[in-house]
């Protein structure tokens, strides 16, 4: 839930006019996301979406997110673009925070994730990846292999708290990873981030990605591992094995994975599940009483990371490269 | 921040297709409102909201404020108007929750409250407090004053808590409303809770009334209290005057105020101060840890409280009722 910042209206006219978007007829804080503030903007013209940027976002990155999206929309990939003022620049000040308008993307984010989604979303985060092979900008990913260990030293002394037994687990997964991550795939502009509440659906057809803010340079295919994490697991934590194979066959088309890609999966998944375990493990022991935030349950990522952690190898996921690679899935 | 029910899109494009408002575009959550969950939804069409009542709605008050709401509208009132689906209802189910489609208002709440926007909203209250005169029913007020001294018996063990000496003040409060408060004042439909975030404005101008989620049969002059309380006090606990006079005058070139409705504004002021005091302390003392809603301050309205108790009469105010009635403000 995010509106960290209200913004005066007459700050909010002064802002506006700096563009050439029409006078303001509302502007409504929009309950999604947990970065930054994002206001719902209609002027008498058009729906734009204003966004203040709050402290977990380096203001140092936002030059590189604000770029990449120009970069992607430009390349003819649907998402939000920043728009540019009369003066040309896209990220100005209001309320003492950076601030941009955004342009409306159409399209809902899937409640209920159907393979159908599945199936959409590969085609459309292998066209990322290669549209952004061509943006020059270089980010590393704050929030990579290296991050993992000094982010569970912060909370380890209160880990067990959470569940008995869990910084013995993290720990073991943490060597484990440090030994095995892979060092040689194809690397370039990932999102990092894509979560159903990320990825707009027209019916079941992509009509946009949105929320760029932990996008950076990794191995491609560690996106994919994200979405497998964040995509393909039922509520009751089983692996739908067919979400999985409509995603990579849809990917593979528009993109073909490499062997040594396909076969680091495993390993990738397992990390992206450590990722997305630690980060909400701090913020579960950190977030104060009465924050507006709802908390994400860290142990989901848990169950998650077992999962990859038992499996042989890409088998595990029902898949297998020589059929993928033909097209047979 | 408002959104306790998430809506997949299959069951939204269902409901929406009850409507003959075209099909969903977009369907955003709304950050704003604390009583029910609310979305801007936007169809090929227009904007309107989307609302699902919650749990601190009595289903069975539903009718009372979907016809208000048409009413109020029918009378040319700019408030939201509860769209009508092709079988004529406006009230159905989503979600397992009441749902209606609401008409959308243009405007900005003012996150700055200025004279200019007081004396607006002075005349905006009497046009609903006239327009509401025809509307046949009737809903007791559930927050009036026999609600005050049970609600404050449930937390008067931990209300010290808060503050200590707060227990003592709120029992004298509560003797001194029970004795005074004022029996045969105009009654009429009230609002009930006209806070800024309740009134759209287009410049200074009210250009809508939001959320009558509170509104109920009572004395109108306790909706003028209810307003001198949320919109005449400054940051630092100030009384602004001027504030006061400009909503008042332009209140009563609407609808004339008779002296004796004016002489009960300052026991009215104390009333609705505790009961918004009652309210915010029951909701301190009660939001658990960790829940998504912003927590109001009640000591906030415990200044207010005791600002209006130790003023003599409306005169605390900076007001006369003859130069009042002779328009001279």
């Amino acid at each position: 839930m995010a509106v960290y910042t209200e913004v005066a209206d007459e700050d909010l006219r002064t802002f506006v006019a700096e563009y050439d978007i029409g006078t303001v007829v509302s502007c409504k804080g929009i309950a999604e996301g947990v970065e930054n503030s994002n206001y719902l903007l209609q002027t008498d013209r058009s729906n734009f979406i204003l966004t203040l940027y709050e402290k977990r976002v380096n203001p140092t990155d936002l030059p590189f997110f604000i770029g990449l999206m120009e970069h992607l929309a430009n390349q003819g990939l649907r998402c939000p673009t920043p728009l540019a003022g009369r003066d040309g620049a896209r990220l100005r000040s209001l309320c003492g925070r950076p601030a941009a308008i955004i342009s409306f993307l159409q399209g809902l984010w899937p409640r209920r994730v159907s393979s159908a989604h599945c199936a959409s979303l590969g085609a459309a985060m292998a066209d990322l990846h290669l549209k952004g092979l061509s943006f020059p900008q270089r980010r590393p990913n704050s929030l990579g292999p290296k991050a993992w260990r000094p982010l569970f030293d912060l909370e380890a002394h209160r880990t067990d708290k959470v569940k008995p037994g869990l910084a013995a687990f993290l720990r073991h997964e943490l060597d484990h990873l440090e030994k095995h991550w892979p060092t040689d795939l194809p690397v370039g502009i990932i999102h990092a981030d894509l979560f159903p509440d990320n990825v707009f659906f027209q019916g079941t057809e992509v009509s946009g990605l949105i929320d760029f803010y932990f996008a950076c340079t990794d191995f491609l295919a560690y996106d994919i591992a994200i979405c497998l994490n964040a995509w393909c697991f039922e509520d009751d934590g089983s692996f739908n094995v067919t979400k999985a194979r409509l995603m990579l066959s849809s990917y593979q088309k528009v993109r073909p994975l490499s062997a040594a890609e396909f076969n680091a999966l495993p390993i990738l998944a397992r990390g992206a599940a450590t990722r997305f375990l630690l980060t909400r493990l701090y913020d579960w022991l950190n977030t104060p009483p009465g924050a507006f935030v709802k908390r994400k349950d860290p142990l989901e990522y848990e169950r998650k990371l077992r999962f990859h952690a038992e499996i042989d190898g890409p088998g595990g996921y029902g898949l297998e490269y020589h059929s993928l690679a033909a097209g047979e899935l």
